[in-house]
């Protein structure tokens, strides 16, 4: 059987299995005091070019856009996000839970643009009566998308800019951040997330490591006491050490690249054995997400052998499916995949 | 160097790392609906002796806190406490996060009793007013507590007994439940646990697994939707099977008690060190947590040494210290802190 | 100068100032313990035809709608909302603040069909992915609406109807209830919205009196404890007998209705004097607020002489204005709107 | 039947029901936008010295701290009060509601000191642990008491000083603060509040209005967007010219320090009266509050013809009880209880 179901469907990169072995018996101090943490926050200031940024490892992504979201917005504060948004969609209500509404935009395959983020803000404060709404003062998106795709630098820096306009913080949810930095065409750098936005987050979870996500605040003033904050949201990891050893493995060597090229790769060669048979992508993802719209008929019969998530129906005879790889997907799987292709 | 800090200095239990290694790129699918998580829900509804309990896999104890209690309680509920419980004292507030008040009474070496909470109770619904405060509607304990004492199976029952007369809830946090398992004299089994409490927790993190909690309620009805309050509250691990594996392997073979054994038998070693020298334990803990009252000088001798934890001054020239065991200690380290000891 | 921005501009119904003066310097018990609380409390479960309904007074509308669904709600529950609804837009995210996702669907002049909810809720659990979102579990109507209309009994019967067969409860926001009921046309009576839903509330800031709104409940067991959220909430009054006194009057001699109908009556001649003119109204609303488009040229001359809401531009020479009356817009002021009419 | 159970017995002072009276038919914008609230703000901030002062009214006084605490709050930020604070025992968890802490310090008659607060945070900020708590970041203290006792001009500023030396913030709860202003020796004035606090109120209820209180904030830089805030806590009044109106009435002429004479003088008579008969008062309020020890007998003597509150017994025959006057109550009122002493 082969596998393409999410990004999460196996352990850790061999790397990190590999430290997460040598250290076991080691004795450190709890809670991210430890000396692999300080090393992973010191290699991710680095990478994101800042000595000021507030680097913290939290467990995983829903928790990461709650305590992030949570710590930076207050009182009648609510957060833009593209209607397809993880947060508006699939996180059970955990952004309302801290007190905040989603204010949803129509998105295009996953994304938001400047121009549509701008001319809701116009609106919104041209209206007498937005003292009586939820205020907009964060806008989220996600890089790469829940579709897939990512932004340019050039629509970044736009976005940024509206929100800068506007007083707004602009936060990007990176739980697959490593095969939006490896995808072909990408011209968006951990700098350049670094430098236009108030937060991200650099996705381990789905990325290589066995779990977490580093939360980088541009510096320590955005939420003071945010150590406390994330004691507060549950997301404080008693063994600390566990997420800086993962983070200092992957910022070592370029390990962090390396499995997000190796997601990118597969999905272009799983993408090409599907176009080779006629069968374009539904989107145009440069991404581990592949989205096609199949007749029924392959659906069926590549469920023998293959497992995928299926999308939702178009018409009667297709059905639009995602197929994901990762870190982890071999060459073979997809050299087995087409050759299961050929079989239709 | 020596280290008693904390239970949580080291990885996770060799049988567990082996495990992690074996699986490492198994593909399952996510968020505990794989094979090994339901092998580790039956072992665990076996040793709690009930198939009608309800068990999920949190990462961690301030997570699985919060998650239970803001599942469990509605509208003004508050939750009572001892004024030294870690929710009280030690979660930032993770409670109140969840919008309801700790209701805390004094406690004894970190123990409440059935009839201090039952006075309580009675003396709040005497007073005209009760209806315009946080309605207590739960009974929060730690077993063992952070004090590292236990409750007898009678006191644990005396307290049920209140909880139902009054209609509460009763919660063990058992982050350290493996060291009270075995703690000598303990006539607390799981099955008892499960039969007197509304909801408690098997600790893993602090007993032997890398990270996890197995959280176990009575019933599904407790907390209907559970699984998407976890999601909500930024607790579902993806990786699932991770928390899944690293149970069924703890309640394979005897392991979770076997770690809970360790750290008991290497504190009671530990006790016998420094009552050999004439320094009573400040507390009676039959657990991993040992507190002592020692003197400044000898306390400044031993930290070349040792690392431990100071918990406060008692009067000019001493100080209470707390040392901690774990499953992972080694009969050597007492050994050699014994030499130290000898040595002053 | 003629106002018709809102019905919220005056104070209250000279009969409910007579008794706030002739009872003045009495003294009662405060919270709602006092007699006149009792007797409000008794007229309300005689009108809606149950003495099981759970009546509290409460002082403004927003406040009762995020009471009453923060006490409903638990966990992980969202509510269903029209999109235009108030809870959705103009509570600057009250609902959000007790936790939970509102959920909004397209409305059509303000309303949802059953249909539709029922077509929501069917996707919504068809979703293999449905644990992972926040879980509908409330639907929210407005009774009339935002847009001034309002739903026929059959209409509600069926959306309560959708509610049962999924779980969901049914709450109606009756801010303008008095106006739905005294509408032309109108079939549902308060023992009809007693009876399809689990909560609703008599709007009385805008129907008369100087403030207050009295939720009703189906029972006591929906939310229990609810005195003491309705202190949590602060929405707790502590002259309670402000509120009971002011019901008692509304409920004595068809007071109520008669506040409705003098809104409606003065609606429906405003509405006369547009299309006498040939203005059609943009929404067919038979309750008190009445929607126009009207050449941009008469707004700028009606403004000089009268006050009234501007809803937004169609086209570059019309608008959508909104003209509300109330129980206290005298007949002598639509005359003399007429008369402004018939000047231009 | 003479009443002495509270100060919200009545409804409003005759002046303020006048002036009700006089405007109910006028029309005005809502929400506080109208002139009559302009004034009233005009009117504080005349009367607390600043023109920066940022005024609000709300309705009642739970919701005034429960508002004012969670917008000036952030993240795993507590506040510290007295144990018999009002927010600590009877708001039903209204704090606890916008996901804050409540830390209680012991107090005495229910006042805190400076000094014992300052030992607080030395010894909170000493503890290695510090980050894992709820950190204080507000004091919270009522003037008068739940006692009745005051603060001296000095000891609110050694209060005031040692906020500032830890950046908390000060917020005094104003519920009954004409009482505490009108009070023999009292030497704090409406400026010096202003000058020590970030944020206090200034009670209508309990002092002479029908409803409402007057927020008042440093500077509008406390709270950004407080307005829509108030809206978020289901605190805006629709009809705000009623708050505004009441506020204006009370600062013309001096007539609220005149509502806050008249319940400390009938206190002090009333004081007298028991004294005269040789009953001490239990904590020597000089508001309009008065505790007294007396005996059971006595209390069921005078039960047959006064109300008055039960506060806990004292021994086998004694029993403390609570006395309340207000602006309302007639000088003849303590005649009457007088004469009723004189029978026993």
């Amino acid at each position: 059987m082969l596998h393409f179901d999410s990004d999460y469907m196996e352990g850790a990169h061999p790397l990190i299995m590999e430290r997460l072995m040598q250290t076991n018996l080691e004795q450190t101090v709890g809670y991210g005091m430890d000396p692999y943490t300080r090393r992973a926050v010191a290699l991710i200031q680095d990478a994101v070019g800042s000595h000021f940024a507030d680097v913290h490892f939290l467990v995983g992504g829903t928790q990461s856009n709650a305590t992030v979201i949570g710590a930076l917005l207050r009182g009648s504060d609510a957060v833009i996000a593209a209607d397809t948004a993880h947060i508006n969609v699939h996180e059970a209500g955990a952004i309302e839970a801290t007190g905040h509404k989603v204010l949803s935009l129509p998105a295009t395959e996953g994304k938001l643009s400047a121009s549509k983020i701008e001319n809701y803000l116009e609106n919104f404060f041209k209206d007498d009566t937005w003292e009586h709404m939820s205020i907009p003062a964060m806008v989220y998106i996600s890089f790469p998308t829940e579709y897939g795709t990512i932004y340019s630098r050039a629509e970044l820096e736009s976005i940024s800019n509206v929100c800068k306009r506007y007083s707004l913080k602009l936060f990007v949810d990176g739980a697959r951040l490593g095969y939006g930095l490896a995808a072909r065409g990408n011209d968006v750098s951990l700098k350049d997330l670094f430098r236009c936005c108030d937060a991200f987050y650099i996705g381990g979870t789905k990325v290589g490591t066995m779990f977490g996500e580093a939360v980088v605040l541009k510096n320590k003033s955005l939420a003071p006491n945010f150590f406390s904050y994330i004691k507060r949201s549950g997301a404080l990891l008693a063994k600390g050490r566990l997420l800086g050893l993962q983070f200092e493995t992957m910022f070592t060597d370029g390990l962090y690249l390396e499995c997000g090229r190796n997601g990118v790769e597969r999905a272009m060669e799983l993408r090409e054995a599907f176009e080779s048979k006629g069968y374009k992508p539904a989107i145009d993802s440069p991404t581990n997400q592949q989205f096609f719209e199949l007749p029924n008929s392959l659906i069926d019969n590549l469920s023998k052998d293959v497992t995928f998530e299926f999308w939702g129906p178009r018409g009667k005879d297709k059905s639009i499916v995602r197929f994901v790889t990762s870190w982890a997907t071999p060459a073979e799987s997809i050299e087995k995949l087409k050759a299961l292709l050929n079989n239709f």
